[in-house]
């Protein structure tokens, strides 16, 4: 291909827009542009790592023995109805509605539509095991797309979804997928950790786990072990805690006397707490105001955090500095819907006193973390504006009605495994497998007979891999000082051939002899043949990143080339090498041979 | 591939929705499903075929030179109020809001997108021509989808927008996408005939033509004459025709008395026509009723057609036996909107009689068909409730204030270019290529810098091929009486292997043997391993249709294998041929090279 008549807008500057190294990279070597907030175009070399990184996902998927597909974009609402997905979903969903009026979703996922048609179109056990999947464009209006292709509006995806008679065949489709992820992972080139994960809005009733490409800018963190290997996604990170031994549930009543607006704060809130002692702080309402007030770590102090749980207040206490798992308090609550309280539900009861809250005199149900109930003498808010109390006896200066574990995971808590301390990463979600089981068949209405005549509901599994997210890591994990240096397999091309004086006969010549050969050698190959200075070119090879960049300039009256700066950084050469256009096929084949 | 593990659900009867052949047979071979109306599911053997005919639209666009892009489907609404198309789509666009209340449009083509890419990227006659492709997902909110994958709501295809310095450099890439064209219609095995077209929402300047796949359900009429080769679209069609001579231009004023309701008919609308003789004719509303009521042929006849012209209202008159032509008409007045008169618009005039209508004291601006203006003798609506009148003189009793051609071509009209008799055929429109000019670029401000450091608008060029409707013409082209017989290049697979008992040890060693040869051999095989009986499994190979079809029975114990009935089909032979595995092997390589 000649790039002059390729159109790779290069940029001299990263827009604004730009926020992590890969995403810049990518706008400045003119791959990408952004058409609105999350939406991109991808320019044709852009267009030529996508294709690739979906081949990659495709041959992967068939040797798994998944059957291709493609399903529609535009789903009908009362399919996502059925599923109770319509609602659940929020605003993420994008919606429109026909010339009719009638309402659809723009799929982003297919659990649905390939629910509906297993329902229709599968009735014996003698059509299962089958996985079908499909790569396809993706809708989900995020709240704040970012990172460029790491978190977009409209992406591509690779989905799968699985149907089995019972859970033994899942586990073993389930299996099949998760080495596919793995293959397809490492011939993309990632450096990726395999993590025990949360479910999320897909739901499921099996286990579920998500493949972390390792960055920085990734979104996620990743709790692991190095000893033992234990690896889980933070949300759904398991630890070992001394809090674990006092581990206590009680009832979560109401109290009796809660029905006025005042009740939340007992009367009498300070009674025979004389170990108390009440520390005035006028404005210090975050924990780490208070560290530094109070001149003490944050693990002496109680944070007390206020949620609405299906409409009710309740309290949840968990350590200065500990973060609480809502989705941990939602499970332990048995709540369908888990809000931290905002101003207007905490407005309803005037007594409390924001940034000063505390558990003693509070009447509310409270879920109180197991660190907290094993606390000997903690600081924590007095109920009072600009008062805090210290000397806080956890179960004797307020009640533990019930102690559960209700807190993240933190780094250099106890492995669950092993005992030995976590470490936290950060990750960017490129692939995630789930046991659905019968979730969507039992909602849908999906149904065989098995080898006995019994009517069963098919035992599904889903699994996504975000292609275009994948171009995106791939981008980050790969990104320079100078530009994304590309893995083979996915670069655009292999070879950039850049011909320092296209008008230079001898230059030309053996650069179209080269070409020649490298293509006959089964290799791709992109020509800088633009009438540009040196320095140009070679700033834009840079940007590019192709895997072996030869340059053909004066040394070829002599039938000489040498190698470009990528391949020299390989090498460890501190100097361009002079060699015959035959070496240097020879050399790309040791390159690129793997 | 085992067939017992593919979700391939044949079926017995067609559902009610298929309204053409090809679209039955899909529907049966389980290869496409509906989800709504005109949304659908490619199951995985429709999925394969969709992936051949990507393949080969894939290798012409890149052999002629194009690169290859992926724009984005939501497209913002700013976009398209730029170009005035936002308005001027109407409800075939898909819109929808974001979460921000922002609208988008889902793209149907990309003119937009592409026109500010390159308002954004291209500022030099050096980085000018290039041509651009995708091949993705498009929205068009039909009327009335129908044909499944012929007329669809969300269907694939590959648009392709060129861009040059000037119109010169614009005629190659038409003439290189024009050979594309025909290249990518020939490798799926189309009959196909290349059309002169009009341009519709797209729009622009220059030359535009419509590739054909010829087929009965074609919703498009094409013009042809077999001894010169002239073709086009009716829509554009030219014609000899004897009115020709006759054709006057005059002046289309609104008569000067016309304020009034009343007054599109002169008072005294009779005067001076002693040659015109009323009929009684009461009910005779159409001229078929007419023709029927007076014994006399359409051709005898003047039909009278009311239009509302950009608010006013307008009558063109064509010969009865005529088609009047809306766009010319449109043209001709030189209207933004032309309309056909409805209710509303003809009640605000009491004394017009619908069914009656004539042209004699008819007060109205009035464009006559150049067929009209010669007639010797015609018969009319005499402006009167359930009355007609004969005899009218063109000219005479009624003025020519405007002659025009406004009438479609007929079959039998002479040939524009040599005068032989027209013939029509009917086409499915599978490809449309567009000389837009500078339309989008001058609309959008699109402009580079030229040789002499001229700002410039690039004159551009758009390019679609039908991808899914690619699909659904060969459906319907090769549509037999037990399914569809798939051409070598699109077939999901090459080599159907039947093993009629598979649990039969000789059959089953001898089908992998064959089936290993095969794909040694660069083959794609299907195998039925099912535990069907013989006549399922021969049903469904007929429905499924692969080039080539081996049946592996009784006759494994000696090693041999027959023929199945496709195959025989096109040998001519009337019963199934014992061959050895090695023949068999010989055999379908015979047949699949072409």
């Amino acid at each position: 291909m000649r790039q002059s008549e390729m159109l790779v807008p290069t940029l001299r500057e990263a827009p604004a827009e730009a926020d992590a190294a890969g995403h810049r990279w990518l706008l400045r070597s003119g791959m990408i542009r952004q058409l609105a907030a999350g939406i991109y175009s991808y320019l044709p070399l852009g267009r030529r790592i996508l294709l690739n990184v979906e081949r990659i996902v495709r041959e992967e998927m068939d040797r798994a023995g998944c059957q291709e597909v493609l399903l529609p974009i535009m789903q009908p609402a009362e399919l996502w109805e059925e599923s109770g997905r319509y609602t659940q979903y929020g605003p993420e969903l994008m919606r429109l509605k026909d010339r009719h009026a009638r309402e659809f979703a723009l799929g982003p996922t297919h659990e649905e539509v390939v629910t509906a048609l297993a329902r229709d179109e599968v009735s014996s056990y003698r059509k299962l095991p089958f996985t079908l999947y499909q790569i396809g464009t993706k809708f989900r209006d995020e709240r704040r797309p970012r990172f460029g292709l790491l978190r977009g509006r409209e992406f591509i995806m690779k989905d799968a979804y699985s149907f089995a008679s019972d859970w033994e065949e899942l586990d073993r489709t389930y299996q099949a997928m998760n080495t596919a992820y793995s293959r397809i992972l490492e011939r993309c080139g990632l450096d990726y950790i395999r993590v025990e994960a949360d479910a999320g809005t897909i739901g499921g009733q099996g286990e579920t786990h998500e493949f972390m490409a390792l960055a920085d800018v990734g979104e996620d963190t990743i709790v692991t072990c190095k000893y033992c290997g234990y690896a889980a996604n933070l949300e759904k990170a398991d630890y070992q805690t001394s809090g674990d031994i006092e581990k206590k549930e009680g009832s979560l009543e109401v109290p009796a006397d809660s029905a006025s607006a005042d009740s939340v704060l007992q009367t009498d809130q300070h009674s025979g707490a004389e170990n108390v002692v009440r520390i005035s702080t006028p404005g210090v309402r975050t924990i780490a105001e208070l560290t530094t007030f109070v001149g003490k770590g944050a693990e002496h102090m109680i944070k007390t955090l206020l949620y609405v749980a299906d409409g009710q207040l309740v309290a949840a206490l968990v350590r200065g500095d500990r973060e609480l798992n809502d989705i941990a308090l939602k499970q332990v609550l048995g709540a369908e819907e888990l809000i931290l309280a905002d101003d207007a539900a905490i407005a309803a009861h005037p007594n409390l006193k924001v940034g000063f809250l505390g558990p003693i005199g509070l009447n509310l149900p409270m879920v109180v973390d197991a660190d907290v109930a094993v606390m000997k003498s903690a600081i924590t808010g007095a109920n009072e504006l600009d008062e805090h109390v210290s000397g806080v006896r956890p179960g004797i200066d307020f009640a533990l009605e019930r102690v559960e574990r209700i807190r993240f995971a933190a780094e250099g808590d106890a492995c669950p495994t092993c005992g030995s301390p976590l470490i936290f990463t950060k990750g960017i979600e490129v692939g995630h497998i789930f046991k659905l089981g019968t979730k969507y068949s039992d909602a849908m209405g999906a149904s065989f007979l098995d080898r006995n005549g019994r009517q069963c509901a098919p035992v599904m599994g889903c699994y996504g891999i975000g292609v275009s997210r994948l171009m995106a890591a791939i981008a980050e994990q790969y990104a320079g000082d100078e530009g994304i240096r590309w893995p083979a397999a996915v670069a655009p091309y292999d070879v950039h051939l850049i011909t320092v004086s296209w008008k230079d006969e001898q230059q030309r010549q053996l650069t179209l002899q080269l070409e020649q050969q490298l293509i006959d050698g089964g290799y791709t190959v992109l020509v800088d043949d633009r009438d540009e200075r040196p320095g140009v070119k070679f700033k834009d090879a840079e940007l590019i990143g192709l895997p072996v960049q030869i340059v053909i300039g004066r040394g070829a009256a002599e039938g000489q080339v040498e190698l470009g700066s990528h391949a020299l950084a390989a090498s460890g050469e501190s100097k361009r090498i002079g060699l015959t256009a035959q070496e240097a096929v020879l050399y790309v084949k040791e390159q690129l041979t793997s």
